[in-house]
């Protein structure tokens, strides 16, 4: 059965009470448990894991070398700051989705700019929860199509 | 029943054949039903056009006004210069999804500047034909949650 | 009797329906009357044209080099983006005012530079309907000049 | 009876001697005359002020606060750098039309950024003595209008 | 028998009379008589065509690729601001020269920039009508290498 | 006994009445009032002055070299833009604290760099009327600090 | 009776031994001694916390929320740098002051942004440990405002 | 028997107590001093004019069209900012020679561009007294040369 | 004995397995296993230290403080992105270079600036493992340099 | 006779041996052979030159001006970088070809700048040893259109 | 007996004949002439060289340690590109006065930086052969004051 | 036996003499006769050579073509500007070792730059004399893992 890391960086742990007009009302424990449970459906099994801390971050995607078949990952604040956070999904060799929540791309300037978009498989943002949810689709899609080669 | 336009911008009707290594070896005709037979299984109707020009592919924008109830849009290398389609999408009311089968923002510099995405409700981008797939199913989970409301 | 071209870029034949906080809440069609009435009580004939393409509009400030006395020109968004329609109004020899509904400079960056500007005579931008409304009377203006001189 | 303050900035009073090529052959005074005559015709009181220096500049549009209803201002040299002029019109709520003589966009790099329009009802430039009458004109039809709501 | 498609881009309909201080005085029907002319010389069957859109343009580069050895391109102003008409040159995978008959890199800033040449085989610039003639003598040049390979 | 000078720039006379939502009700009478009052509690002579006139400005910089121990100055749109009043600040050697009514790095672009803060020795900003009340106790604090020397 | 977090950024727990003619020759543990004993007889409660990772710095921040009534925060290095952290200000929902020992904007351009500000109440820097200690009788004031509502 | 116009800008007035480490410690009397001194010994009338408000120097530069036949202009801090003060030395038709006492080139970044020097007949920097000294001179050999002719 | 800090930044930890064409096949532990050996040879005594944490990284430094005469720093993605561990470096007072394994001004635009070299005393890049080996011996150069003094 | 001096810049004697995928695996020497050829059927006399040193090649134009109809430069590195080459071109006031072997403008971003093409007749690049070759051709057209006049 | 090297650098060789509505009709030897006229006057020998190549350019600066008390040095076209002329001005530790026939800053944009600036004493430009002639005197100047001393 | 050529650029000749606080008290002839004497250790033969002449430097690189095995290589001045020097050491094909004397990145924003860097293996700066000797040891190191292949 395949794995799939779903990664959240810093301030995602307020989701549901921070700024809900930019970044919706669902909290982060009811977007892992639809993950966990789409994936469920999928036969996906799906790790979830948040953090503020950049070196943490680095980490769980080292660690995901041994285990799993995809990264979801939304970096926050550190999308547009973090060389190191660039070079861990380019050194860990899984295939990793960008997620954002919001339209990042409305917003200030010093958001237009993604440090770990060119070394991403993709990119999903936008569509609030359902850029997660539609991430996890793409990998479904994915490990069908290798399993077709 | 719900209507989607599928809108592809400059050079794709040359998918398939066109530097296979960027944008894969399946051809828009291909693409095209995919999402037709998804829209289908998804009860709703998939419309699909393709031009090279700027002020076609804004005429099929206002036109939608009339009938779509969303719109999948890959807007090529217009993506990074087109005011004009911006406007359009701005001025249309209808949520647009911005699609783009190539990861944009590993290759040149021109390209990491896009115009349309201010204004779209979101962005999917790298996943190949997927993409477009994963545009459709994010209509189709907004639809069921407006009808929830 | 002269002969004005009043040029519409892309977008502007949704006036009235997009976005009125901006735009104004007058069709093009209305403002076409209005100055076709006012053309007639100051003894010049106006005639309106609208297109989303470029190259349309091109073409039409061409083909004013036959019989046209001045052209008023709202460019859209092709205003900030378009060299070829520079060269095209500093091709004809026929003097042109730039105008503009809105004002372009109170919005995004991208809309600051005017490729077109320097190649026109002049430029009237803020005052919604007035601004072609005052376009006109700039020309009635000229013409009387012009025959005293 | 409505008011108009017309406010000429730096370096207009040698208008008719200065660079004629640029700023066309009549002097400030021809001008300000020009404008009292046109708005008497259309009920308008025009009163005239110039000044080179920028603090008078702002204390004229302050004191307007008290008796104008909108103000025709060409702030010259300090269209390009004056936050302090920008902040005063900004700051007094009433309607002003930025003014030039010359097509400003068609000279050096520096004088394409106007610091002032943003906060500007419109913008009217290189109609020469024109671009002042047009602006009264503004004024004029901007009055019938409040009338008849 | 080899040909090649010399594809002329906005404006250039207007050569001869538009700005012949920059552009030269022969009309584009005289540069094509001469380019086919010398194309029958040189054993190359030599086809035209003129367009002020963009989406024309991209549609003939596509068609040539089922007819064309080479392609002589003037992109006039789109040659600084369109990433579709570079698509649409890297992707049909024949040799393009891009041409102008003015030195672009003696005029305005905006000018300096191509986003065309990158993707083309090589450039000729500043010669006038002879820009067109050497590219013509390039094409030459290059069959006979290949068929000596 | 200390004295300070309260240096006020360009458009803070309309202070209560202009814009209140960015820079409060309180005018710039009850501002002096209360920093006189505090003053006189703390042993320090305050006298305040406001110019809309950069050159005004610098003279009673210059002036306060023969009787003040300390400036609190706010610049106002002057702080954006001139150099003259930077080489004032520093030319005089006297302390000088920069306050701003408002959070300026919350506003446009240009309000990010300040010509001035590089040759103060502290800038207070954000705080309302309360910014140039803790400038006070600033100078306070550092008149108790030198007299323990 | 209130509480105000203190946060101290990367490399503060240096102070008085670091470049003291840059940051002055008081430790942290003497500024926080300070500003509880200054705190105590302005009837706030005073917690100190430093840290050199930005991980935990917001998580501190996100603690706040369910205990301060305002923040003093010396983001230190990440003031320029840290996206992360500028969205945990946002996000909390409490007013924060930036403060500074040193006149950063005298410094490296580097330096001149801050991307904290924009979100801050108000900035005070420059001035040495009094930099902390007017923003706590910032709070104080607000208090007492608050109350007097 | 010609005249010249010495015009100091902002903050020359403090010369010879102001930060002597970059201006020297000559006064401006004695600067004056010793170019009337000089001019008399050439046949030139010098006479001297400071201002530290930019609106002061302009009138006074409109004032030299009746009667200077030459200006040496130190603008101080305005050379970098004032677009008004460019336009005053371009209109009014006598060579203007720009001088600084400091080397401006060796210091901040913002002194690097000059408004001014564009639209002068030359520029002598760095020289302390001696440039304004030198600028007499070039007067001198110039009027000297005016006459041989 | 004299002591050297050898301090690894974010992802070092992968090497060996990590893009081997970039950074070599050789292991941390290898590396460290090294210097730790050609230390012994030169009497250093070498202490390694791998984190992706900023924040550990910068405690690391202000610990060596107490102990080492030297550091080499392998900065890794932070090189370019962290003021706070130049601050570290600035604020420690002991001589640190700064070590690549690869060729970083070879690579992406972001990797052409370090925030970290101006306060080093020395940097060594390009040349794999030998990078940190030649740092070494530049330690071990300038200690006998100090004792000869 | 006319004369024609071809100018190589720095490197360019290393032809043939240098980066063959660049600059192709034809020598100097060859280029030159043939271009002496092709102009003895012209009826052109060709004289070649190469220098690695700036002056050398300016010198060299300097001595064209006695004898030379016309100069075809490969000014290598020196395009990008050298103000004095384009004096020395502007100033010897005889047409100058600038050519490149390789597509400059598909190489790095420093590249993309020719200081020197504003002041040449035209430019040919991309074309290996046939954009030498074409130069030749247009001066022969040149010259035959000088004949005709 | 002091000595001055007056050095010229690229093209000044071709003075008289190379753009005289540039940099006007004298030739080099004529404007040489005259200053060992007027240093010979003066009490000073003034020597010149010109050379087109940098390198020879330097070698003659470290040369005038050895004997010279001042430099007079027009950098030509160097001035704007020229790191290892400014180094070698800085590393001779003479005075040098930088010296331009044109006013360099009324011409292109890439003359608007000089890189030799800023370690020179001095700079005199846009007024022909007497910017030497100034230069010189402002050697004379110097020398007087220096054995007032 | 592997030879090396140790190459000077531009006022290297005068190190000893100039500006010791920057570069140093010792002679080039003193680094070189420690190169050749620790060279001799290594069982390398070092060969120097300095000039001033961009030309003569790239002169030199193509010669080592012939019989060197490695080039120790500081640029100087010309690392910043030279195009034609980083094109010579990417033509050589032989490895190439940047050094410097002083820690370029702690200089001036125009010396931020290198061109050379990226075409070398390596680059060593910021240790004085010792940076030279360093960049012989990486080549004995190299030398040596290439006998053990």
């Amino acid at each position: 059965m395949k794995e799939i890391l779903v990664l959240h960086g810093p301030n995602l742990n307020l989701l549901g009470s921070r700024e809900p007009q930019v970044y919706g009302s669902m909290t982060l424990e009811e977007i892992n448990r639809r993950l966990m449970a789409e994936g469920e459906r999928l036969g996906i099994k799906v790790r979830c894991f948040q953090s503020n801390a950049e070196g943490a971050l680095i980490d769980q995607l080292h660690e995901a070398r041994g285990w799993a078949a995809g990264v979801i990952f939304n970096p926050g604040g550190y999308t547009h700051t973090s060389v190191a956070l660039r070079d861990a999904v380019a050194a860990i060799g899984i295939p990793v989705i960008e997620v954002h929540l919001s339209n990042v791309e409305a917003r200030e300037e010093f958001r237009q700019r993604s440090l770990i978009s060119a070394v991403c498989w993709g990119k999903i943002s936008g569509l609030g929860w359902k850029s997660y949810w539609l991430a996890l689709h793409a990998f479904a899609l994915r490990f069908q199509e290798d399993e077709m080669r």
